[in-house]
């Protein structure tokens, strides 16, 4: 049993999970290469994981290419009632909520530049699927796509996979986005994500790649050295209405973006997040899908954590020039 | 040259500071526990940091206690005009501000309870004559005192040290935190760590240690096991107007606190935080000074990054229970 709790002080909001502190850490005294024999995620071990929600088949008999399991240790489950309206001070409400495991190939591989472009758009096929079928629920509001790759990045478990995490309640900083988001657009009449899209294809020097339907940008604002955003060129709230068509050009442009930050750094760990509308009445008109690569090169610290500001110690023109060299 | 730039997208501010991917890294091939013989910080080694600005002299002649002195590798620097108002997309503003650290000990050592209570009171004094002399000066806003303890709270250097930063922008949330604080004391006549603080010692259980003037908790809201909060338990919005007499007292306590932080998790890395109200216009009677201690034994992984929200494997109720004992 998990709860979601908010802080009156610092006015953010966490999830309590403690079975999580049960789960195995394959990088305790492990670097990011070490291969496990016993790896509840290889072909072949489909008995360690929950009942699986998923499975895309593969040619031969009882092979698979992808499948979508339970989270053994959520950090939400869907037990109990959804909760209503927002956590009080000091008032916790139970963490209801869908937690799962996309894995990403049967193969003991780590990272996405390991599978072919091909099998990275299967993937995202998952995380369209699971997306589409959360959000006709009615009993969640938002959900994330993300992907821990290497011990830095926060990853358990090295064998390639994605999570996805489905809540009852609006995270603040979401509530604050789309907040922002609306009333920018009710007033420009072009919603925030397509003019910093105009500004940055402007100025240039921050684009790593396009492709017809999507760019790749190292943001002006960047994080971390290497963060990259890909958007969609033309505005669409759901990641998961991504026509078929346009998948294999979104992986193929994801897998170069990957493949050149580890050409850049290599064997960088690093986050990647799907961010779409929430499950809440649409029309979301002003939301864009966008896709963010947070390589974990440099490490949060008492700054970071006391004022939510970053300091990036590589600009974003030189970390885009580079990529683009890569 | 650094700059403060804002993210239209997410709204987040950064420092870009080219500058400081040059400065050393003690940690790159080494473990919390090297010791350094080529140490910056080491007594006779004073000429390798730029001029001092605040020494407490030792009995000995040329021996001191606390020296501080400007980071060599700042994010923020004193160099041009402090930039006016608040980024706008994509225009970056000057990274105006002062970057200082101060070098706790001659020796060697690396965490506070490797220092006496009462050098961890010189230490609270050098602390609040920084704070004091930043706020008079009237080109700045805010400032923060942070201490990174350990490679994976992003410490590069092992000699045990905090930093002093202070900016000519308020940080998003800092301005989201005050607005709401002082919205919050005008409804209830009461400030909101003072509520908060209510029903912390009316639970009890997530109370670590009390004082006669203070108190540590594990918050309800806890984002990482051990979290601590340390707050006076009279309302006082500046730290450095702490008391000389009470200083003795704080030291103590945030002492105790990190021994037992340190005998619960050994060798636990950790940031400590400490929140002034802003330099900006008095009353600020709607705030608490307030201190963090965040240990960094958790990573934060793709669904922090993606939505703000922390999950944290340890219950506060827990954390603090074992914190008692320890």
């Amino acid at each position: 049993m998990s709860e979601y709790r908010h802080d009156p002080v610092n006015g953010h909001w966490v999830i309590i999970a403690s079975n999580r502190s049960a789960r195995p850490d394959e990088y305790v005294e492990a670097d990011w290469e070490r291969v496990s024999t016993q790896c509840p995620f290889c072909a072949g071990n489909e008995e360690e994981t929950p009942p699986e929600i998923v499975r895309f088949p593969a040619g031969r008999k009882r092979s698979w290419q992808v499948r979508v399991v339970p989270n053994k240790y959520p950090a939400v489950a869907p037990h109990d009632r959804p909760p209503m309206g927002l956590p009080l001070p000091l008032q916790a409400l139970s963490g209801y909520g869908v937690h799962e495991v996309v894995v990403e190939s049967p193969r003991h591989v780590t990272s996405w530049t390991e599978l072919s472009v091909a099998q990275v758009g299967l993937v995202c096929r998952a995380f369209a699927q699971r997306l589409s079928e959360l959000r006709g629920r009615g009993d969640l509001i938002y959900g994330v796509v993300f992907k821990n790759v290497g011990a830095a990045a926060g990853a358990s478990l090295e064998h390639v996979h994605s999570q996805v995490l489905a809540t009852a309640l609006l995270p603040p900083p979401i509530v604050m986005r789309m907040a922002h988001w609306r009333e920018a657009f009710h007033d420009a009449g072009k919603t925030v994500v397509a003019r910093w899209l105009d500004e940055e294809m402007r100025a240039a020097v921050r684009v790593v790649a396009t492709t017809e339907n999507f760019v790749a940008i190292c943001p002006f604002a960047s994080r971390v050295p290497y963060e990259t955003r890909i958007v969609p060129l033309k505005q669409q709230p759901y990641f998961e209405k991504t026509p078929a068509s346009l998948r294999d050009e979104l992986a193929a442009l994801i897998h170069d973006i990957l493949r050149r930050i580890e050409r850049a750094s290599a064997r960088a760990a690093y986050n990647l997040i799907i961010h779409t509308a929430p499950f809440d009445t649409p029309p979301h008109d002003y939301y864009h899908w966008h896709l963010e690569v947070l390589p974990r090169l440099t490490r949060a610290a008492g700054f970071e954590w006391g004022t939510g500001c970053f300091i990036n110690p590589l600009a974003p023109e030189a970390a885009a020039e580079r990529l683009r060299r890569a």
